[in-house]
């Protein structure tokens, strides 16, 4: 495991119980108000039911820390090993990916109780725990993290799949009017890449490493919904001669027209979905819900292209950036407004041209924890920023997160490059 | 609508109302000890969630009777109507039946408030109500009877389907002895078929009509879980020979290797799904959950065949006939023992060789309501009997029910004839 | 074997030598101008190549008839069995249906080889054979004039799959008008049904049973492609109220809006393919390339049903019958003119509203040879009459062909019944 | 089109045409002994029939030189510029690539007469030829001398895939033994890679740029039969651990256990296919048909990894590289041995780590030849070095070749790196 955490500390036992109990009191807070029905739905087989991602990171607590190290812990119901894994292939079999929506059982008073017993043990022995523990509970917080932001995002789809949606809310705020976009000019050279080590980190944003970049421009700001709203009314889903050859074939099969959520209003106008109802689209915010075959489409009718997931990073590093974090504000209600280039962290997920790859000297953890990051490297697009539905602490410059390039389920947008 | 119902009886209003809330009661009835997750799940295109039924059963009233007589009548919800409608076309669009287990909303009290909204409404329009809202509402409760036994159905493969299954119970009484299997000799000659006109059917069972059937025999029971047995073990799930083609194609895609529903012991014995856990296949039973390519290939193995439902209908009317009602006994809490042909109603629907296709002179019924039969006269066998989860007043000799040759997941067996 | 033939005549053999040579050199016939490109294309899995045709109708008699009973027979190439083999599970494994376009090799001249030699074996053997053999050759070359017509029937379908289909013919001949249509009414009682056994019939011909008819009527010729065009500019194929469920389902999904083979012409009339080329929609020709679901939906349009296949059959046999053999002619260039019902044989074959099933007592034979008919009882609907490439010698009035609902690449019309 | 080509040089009109003649000789030549039915093939979606690649490379010269330079050309039959376009959206539609072998018209002699007729018009044109029809040629014959190595790979799975594989032949000579495999230590640092600008290169070779490596270590051959056999007999393709989830995935669904070909013998050793029949898998060979799933996995076996494409090419560029040539020998009769790096070129195409993607400032070409790589760039991985079946001109240090990481029926192979 060692290798997972590029530097652990020993020292914060007691901020880590702390930010334990908050973390996990998060992921329930976030289910508030949603009936054990809306708990259960699973829209698709790449999103799951609310109720599973309760109870899956209440199994990643168990199952790498409670079993190993929980003297004498008794699992809650020895069955949920199983039921809840989600693809370790080291711990037996799992359930189909496509099954988790006929899980009534158990109940989501059982997931909350199953939720309390892991807490509850967890909590008794941080008190004294040795350092693989602390390890592994911080990487548990942040494997938390991330299903929160899923939990979101596939509730959100959950709730459109509906034909009974959530009524329009008449009290979303406008987004402010964006700034004008412009090219920021960044240097060539070596510039350096990866987790540093201070504070935790991935094992897949590791080792840093150097490497060498041409001279390139990077927007100031991402692509907007009235930026967006040009190249479809430009013709830009039926031009072939703009599309990467599959891109064009997941177009034509899908029929698609706008980015996911988005219909026509009677006006000609747009509306697009969001969890609480559905709301104009605002032509100043930053367009969201586009595949990379969307964004790679766009940027080459622009006649950009999308940055590399270096390129990203190094800007975001080096410039001091700020986030506007529009739609949702789940995490972020404070925007954050300032100089610099804006929206690189905490609005929308940027699709970057990077496969999803090892960075030079990756090791994965050994064990089943290696299982993590490691085995999904291929067929993917690293994103680069966070989200408004991501943690806030779980956002940082280096971080990688990885969809395939037809996925446009997750809060998703574009910057351009040059 | 007038040809739907053979004979329409306008002196029974206050015992409609009666039965109206009684049959009402009895779905509710029988959810109680469901959790709103449990009854949500859909675990296959064919299958519904028991909310569904709850709500599409209200729906049949609402949108048959309610809109076009209901005075005044203000729909519950008018998103309903699109909602909860199964197949009519001509009511315009439904969802995808494979959908049906996505909505978390309505809700489960919400579902309930809809059955007692259009429950009020109904019966506040049946005390004084026309001729042609009587007939509507008999076949609604008849409606509502095939959807209490597909309630039951489908929670029984949606518990199934869940890997957490519920436990075994250990209460559960032994099945008696079968009697020893004899034919009986029927004559051939002209007999007549369908229903005579008296009492509430299906236009399914109209218009009754001569057929000329050759001399038969017919089975005086039903073939139990041991005979079943004996073809298991002779390899019958093995032997193309024994099937017919498209059913050899279903046994070696699917794999199947017993009847659903069943798995293997660690004794070599069998064990049973069953609604409330599992229980050992008791060898008296009769063998349920087989298909139609099962059924034939069974018959085949033994040297006999499946009777028609001309066959089938001569025996049960003419003989004096009995139920012992095994497994579920559900609507059938005392079992009836008697001479003549056991079983010929109430312990499983028996596969008959008949396609389902219309009666000579049938014709359905205009509107919408023609839809409700005759549009599924296309790949279909005729079942006959009733099984143990058939409400008992919703069981008579002249009842036509089908289903395609692979479904097995109704309580379906069989009895052989030469 | 002997329930296969009903009365089989062991005094023709030197005929049957002939009526061998003929059948045989016939196959060979309708392949000429084809290249050998032509003769291996798989258009669909339902279909098979012309190669696969002539290859397998000579595996049957090598297979049934020289294994078996020909003394010292050595085969051609022993893969061959295996390879050639279309769905007889008794002899072993067989290629998946959907590869027989793969076949390369054996070549074209390869199999006209294995033609010769077995058509040479057989002839030596054929001088002095018993009973058995007799009857077996005479089902080959029964097996072989079906085969013909499917020959014709997967090579149409094959050219008009080709991007580059045959150049229109500009000689083809107009049909004659068609008569009016009028009822001809049939008695109802009592009447035979089946083959009398004298000369050829398949096993699922017999026994000749008694049926019990209502009395009908029935149209004096089969619907015209005018009276179609009538259904279609109704909107027929975009009215679900005149469809079975499964019918408006595979409308939906396949886009039907004709017949297979027709399309629009610029002028807004309608070209239909044929094997030459392409040709206009005669009004006067029976409709042609039709499946059970769009000649059931056209029948309801019109207030009127499919007649069951013993009424059918009740009307060939009793009444003055003629077939008009319009498109193709290939077996019947001399259309036959007279009274009485007209097209009932050589036309089109007809849907009749009869699921195939056994005739009561209906045995298959034993051995292999029982897989011919009986294994495919399920979901096909009969059809009866012949059609323009059913070879004339092959067609009788008991004659059961059978195919499923959606089917209709093969040369399928209909005929009205009251 | 100047892009695609990075130093067109105008001075070798007449070895063009020299060139032209015998690479389009050539073509034709490896289709000798193949009967039309057997170029008519097409075994999967992914492999072309031998007759199309005949008439697709031909198609290129007509539709991109002879049609916009070739005054008055007159095209052989316009029906083809849809026929037999590949992928070129910008040119209009093309038939579904899974249809190609249902195209037995046009006929091979037509296909033969299409050649000559391009050919002589192309070299008509080619004595007094401006620059960029000299470029588009160029860029034609290199097009022409990669689907001559695809015809082959597809030819011989067209000829694998049917029941009839051809005959073993027993003339198959052994390979040499290999050399021990060593560890070839390469510093870190600033390497240039891509094309330098000499000589044709595609579109996706440029532009030349700096890449910044860390020190690595490249093995001094490829991996053998003998050393792939110990990872089968390990279980390697039983343990998940070893494999990337989607390869996982895919030798779960297909049911992979060993490389494409190969089949075990009575003995318990393993075949393999080869066109001309088949023959034992012999150790010293470099193991082929392995997918990148396969190769990655072994290499993660092996403690080891694949290069990235960077690592490759400076190898080879940098140190004497050989290669044997082992299997095949179409192309490379006198296997080159010599010290160094063995069969960096010419035995099996390697898969590299790199995904496919742009060079940094990499523009695809003008117009529809644009579509030519660049919009292949997404989830496909790198192969370098060329295989047996590549022509020898047409390998180069620079030439990326690209297949999805499940793709095997290519020849493809690996070489391992730390």
């Amino acid at each position: 495991m060692a290798t997972v955490l590029a530097q652990p500390s020993s020292t914060h036992t007691p901020s880590l119980a702390r930010r334990f109990t908050e973390i996990r009191n998060t992921t329930v807070g976030i289910t508030e108000g949603l009936t054990a029905e809306d708990q259960m739905v699973q829209s698709m087989p790449d999103a799951s039911p609310t109720k599973w991602h309760l109870a899956h990171t209440t199994w990643f607590f168990e199952t790498f820390i409670l079993e190993p190290y929980g003297d004498g812990y008794k699992p809650f119901d020895p069955r949920f090993r199983h039921l809840f894994n989600s693809y370790y292939k080291q711990l037996g079999s799992h359930p189909l990916r496509g099954t988790r929506g006929l899980m009534s059982r158990p109940t989501l008073p059982q997931v909350h109780a199953y939720r309390a017993h892991v807490d509850n043990a967890l909590l008794a022995i941080l008190e004294h725990a040795q350092e693989e523990v602390l390890k592994r509970v911080e990487l548990g917080l942040h494997h938390e993290q991330q299903h929160q932001e899923l939990l979101l995002t596939d509730l959100k789809h959950a709730l459109w799949s509906n034909p009974l949606r959530p009524e329009p809310s008449t009290e979303m705020t406008d987004a402010t009017a964006p700034s004008a976009m412009r090219w920021t000019e960044v240097d060539g050279g070596i510039h350096l890449i990866g987790h540093r080590g201070e504070g935790f980190a991935f094992d897949n944003e590791s080792p840093q490493h150097q490497v060498l970049l041409q001279p390139f421009r990077i927007a100031s700001r991402d692509v907007t919904n009235a930026e967006y709203l040009e190249f479809i009314e430009d013709g830009g889903y039926r031009r072939p001669e703009l599309w990467l050859s599959d891109g064009w074939d997941t177009v034509s099969a899908q029929g698609w027209n706008a980015p996911l959520y988005w219909e026509r209003c009677d006006d000609g106008g747009w509306w697009q979905f969001v969890r609480q109802g559905r709301k104009k689209v605002h032509p100043a915010e930053p367009v969201c819900h586009v595949s990379y075959f969307e964004a790679d489409a766009y940027a080459r009718w622009r006649g950009a292209r999308l940055p590399s997931e270096q390129e990203w990073e190094v800007t975001a590093v080096r410039m001091p950036s700020s986030g506007t974090f529009l739609e949702d504000r789940i995490f972020h209600p404070q925007p954050a407004q300032g100089e610099g280039n804006q929206q690189m962290f905490g609005d929308v997920w940027v699709w970057t041209s990077s496969p999803y790859i090892a960075y030079p000297g990756f090791r994965p953890a050994a064990g089943f924890l290696g299982e993590y990051n490691g085995k999904f490297m291929c067929n993917q697009l690293v994103l680069r920023g966070g989200s408004c539905v991501t943690p806030r602490s779980h956002i940082r410059p280096t971080y990688r997160n990885f969809f395939p390039p037809h996925a446009r389920w997750q809060f998703t947008g574009l910057r351009l490059a040059q």
